[in-house]
């Protein structure tokens, strides 16, 4: 009989990692010192801040959503998904790094431009193939699903959890030519997939 | 039929957001070493990074009590919900920013003084009408809501969750002339949305 | 009839303060550049961090295991007991800010050890009186606590709680004559404070 | 009667503490500012952030699964309990200090490197230490644990956390000579500990 964890503590974990994550980001935000003779033009010009913070924000906050989607219809974990999401967390807490190297990178030479946006996109790349390597991993262990799942559902999520990554290595690929216009892609990746994550069509378990 | 997500989760997540954005805002606050050789004068001199503090603190805190409060009374939540509290998380998470802008701004020049504080008033607007749109789409879907909830209750959230627009209007207005003056006015507009949450008369769902 | 909020997230987004204020302790502490020339002393040099860690951490920790022992024992919070919890977990997310001072200010001229392990102590003075002020309110509004809950129980939280003002005010008049001493009289407070809190002797509530 | 602590809140403080503790890490992780020139070289060159990094992660996330299984055998906590798990909470929140100084010295001189390395090993064998000392006490008091739990589910346990004392105190030693090979062993211990954890084979308590 395989091993069981109970999903309860993982969940709570997960959130706690995931809220202090998204949280985090703001950290790296700040107008340098030069910047407060003109105040108003010192808050302007953080703008690509603003971008990779919203970008950030936007794809954790639609990653937790597709999470939320994946265990609520869990019954149990087996160790693989104990570390599989533990692999997926990692990737996600690692994600305030290149968000603050593209902030910092955007608007001082193209080439650390195209360096640092590239190297975001392979991030969310990396993050999008776990999460769509966990969610596999789960529907291919029905045993491990709440009994009332049914297979549509199964392949719902399964194109919800997929890595866009047509989409995404487009955008990497634009990247190598124009990694300003790249980095608002990534944006644009963020809110669409928060907007393709769906509810329950069933009533909630207790 | 709509979708549907159980509030578990996301009240959980939410909470994890509120809490830490809360007490990430002390991170700003430091003496800097000339301060050391006069230490109480050093630590006398921060008091518009302990306004600052205090203002954002309370200001998470009253609305994290008024997310309480309109959480409870929902039974489920769709989509747009989930979207628009992402959006809320998203601007109470950015609050450190303006927070440390505002602290570092006061006592330099009125230029940068201003546009601090008219900034910082700004962000707090934003986050009062999202709070607000969030609660008039709630309000406006009657089937999210928990069966007992009343219309009196809903309209006595309603009057909550307003944005006080005139109120915080009035004091960014007011920033125009005495920036440090309209400071205090926020820590104010906080203290008495503080003082305005109310609880359930009913007793709590279990 | 009194305003009733449910404690469940109420101790939620406590616990998540708590547990973010003592975790960020570790931020503040650091090796400087010059002393990775001998490592070895370089890390030995730091004793005051870890002093100022440890002594906040372990504070948290017992001021956690009050809170536990103050909330479990309420049916239901009312507005006060609400913004008394705020004002508490404000003070509480403020600590890190004098424990980062204290721990910079020691071993290097008197003034400003003595200035900040004074200003430390009045700190924790002033968690220890809120502490024991949202607990008398409780104790004197005996509708909010929890119907098996005895007079004994009541009395024997209200000395746990109490701010060992006298113990407090001591440490904080030594460290006038002898701030370093002083500073190791916080951290002997805060072991013997964990140390004297009670669990409980009935069976926990479900 | 011994004092008894529900384990609720006991779980989701501690659920706080690591999943924070874990996410700050990333903070340490930048590019200075002369990287810029060469960003690909300049992200290259950060391997000792990121092998630092993951080895903290897995680390802890590890300790939180052996956490994890500790507390969900227990049915209540007793003051030393309560005590033990503020310690272990101390210690694995410390962790991000010397991770930083690991990924610091390493690649400076040999001298910092070693100590770094040997620093951070002996951090890691406190904490083990703690936690298997935390086990073996509940071990120990039958009547903290849950009425279900087996001798050989104990047993079974009590290897689980095990300090790994003979191969932790092996690569403290291989430090002594090869500093960056044993930085790598602490990645290998880590990941072998995340392998080695085990669920339930029984059904989980409600």
């Amino acid at each position: 009989m395989r091993d069981r964890w109970s999903t309860g503590r993982l969940e709570a974990f997960s959130d706690g990692v995931f809220a202090i994550a998204i949280t985090l980001l703001v950290l790296e935000i700040s107008v340098p010192e030069r910047g407060f003779e003109h105040l108003w033009k010192g808050i302007a010009d953080q703008w690509p801040s603003y971008l990779a913070y919203a970008t950030s924000f936007i794809t954790i906050g639609g990653m937790w959503m597709a999470h939320h989607a994946i265990f609520r219809r869990l019954a149990s974990a087996d160790g693989n998904v104990m570390r599989l999401n533990i692999l997926l967390l990692l990737l996600v807490s690692f994600l305030p790094f290149p968000t603050k190297l593209m902030a910092e990178a955007i608007d001082t030479t193209t080439d650390a431009e195209r360096a640092a946006v590239i190297f975001y996109g392979l991030v969310l790349l990396t993050i999008s193939v776990v999460a769509s390597v966990l969610w596999r991993y789960v529907a291919a262990h029905r045993d491990l699903l709440e009994p009332g799942v049914s297979d549509d559902e199964v392949q719902a999520i399964t194109k919800l959890a997929a890595p866009n990554i047509g989409f995404n290595v487009a955008i990497v690929l634009l990247a190598f030519i124009a990694p300003q216009i790249a980095a608002f892609g990534y944006l644009l990746i963020a809110v669409i997939a928060l907007f393709r994550q769906h509810g329950d069509t069933r009533p909630a378990p207790a």
